[in-house]
């Protein structure tokens, strides 16, 4: 038996991508056990038992332990790496983008990725669609947040990769899929081209 | 002037009180400046170029330089403190609680009390209207998720408090507040009373 860690996870999901787009940075092998999300295979007896009560993925699985929540997972991963700042200030702000990525952008752009990819527009009930165009609004707001925060700078954090920029970049690049045009947004643009030409990097679909 | 951190807040917020609770449980006197999110002080030109781009409180500055987002400050406050566990996993696990607070907890819980509170259910639109019944399942699920966790366990993580109980307890001790029944989930008041009980506690209106 393999003592890799194991992703739990649905490929397609940016929360999971970003689990292996840090494991790569940071040259961890990964298991990788599929479910598919659209037939509950999350939400089964045993999924919620065995693997996570919130019946959501990724979740990674380091032996006999569990770590739901993909930021959470990345942060394992690239412990004691140059993924993250090593004092009490830098550690904070990459947290502050990972919490605010969770929050203010996960929710808008990911969720309208998921419904008009996955669900479909015709499979949404009466409160998603009414969502629909103020999570249009605040993912824009998110993205001119992300250009305006870039202005002159490389990464989020400091001068140096860290798991603030992994972890927005995930649903950032595949923004285009909920219809949302990032040429609007040159910087975001420019500092996607510097993750993907990173040593390491992998892309979504490898 | 004084060089304590400045928190930049709205006292009457869980998220803000999160971060005065791990202040006083690490013993770091705040500063603290007011302002009234129902007057949109937190989206003024002023308070956008020079706290929060993102327009939203908490915000901890800390000299010249600013830390949004709840956990994060947190994080800040307690790095180097028994309150964050010192190994991989431990720590992982903690910010696995907190991104799940932030995802699955806050905007049920946080928002229902909000909208009940402080705009008033005749203030809402139909897109939040149509969101009650689905956060108020949401946010029992969360406490339910909770409680099942905490059973034959004291805290979130390890054997001793960490940032994980602080922040999960802010909104969930008044989670009341938003007709949540906390009766319902014993092992959550439990565990709040052995948090109300630690030295350091200040309660959310000191």
């Amino acid at each position: 038996m393999s003592d890799r860690p194991i992703l739990h996870e649905h490929a397609a999901s940016g929360n999971c991508y970003k689990v292996r787009l840090t494991a790569a940075f940071v040259g961890v092998p990964l298991d990788r056990r599929e479910y598919d999300i659209m037939k509950g295979e999350t939400r089964t007896p045993e999924f919620l038992r065995d693997v996570n009560a919130n019946g959501r993925i990724p979740v990674l699985q380091v032996g006999d332990r569990f770590i739901p929540e993909s930021n959470a997972a990345c942060h394992y991963l690239a412990d004691g790496t140059l993924l993250i700042p090593g004092e009490a200030f830098g550690h904070a702000d990459m947290l502050r983008w990972m919490f605010w990525e969770q929050y203010n952008h996960e929710p808008n752009i990911a969720t309208l990725r998921f419904w008009m990819r996955s669900v479909g527009l015709e499979g949404l009930n009466d409160a998603q669609r009414l969502q629909m165009a103020p999570k249009r609004q605040a993912g824009n707001a998110a993205l001119k947040l992300m250009d305006e925060h870039l202005s002159g700078r490389d990464w989020f954090v400091g001068d140096a990769i860290s798991l603030a920029d992994i972890c927005l970049f995930a649903y950032t690049h595949v923004a285009d899929e909920a219809d949302f045009d990032l040429e609007l947004y040159p910087n975001v643009i420019r500092w996607m081209e510097q993750i993907m030409t990173q040593p390491g990097y992998i892309p979504m679909d490898a």
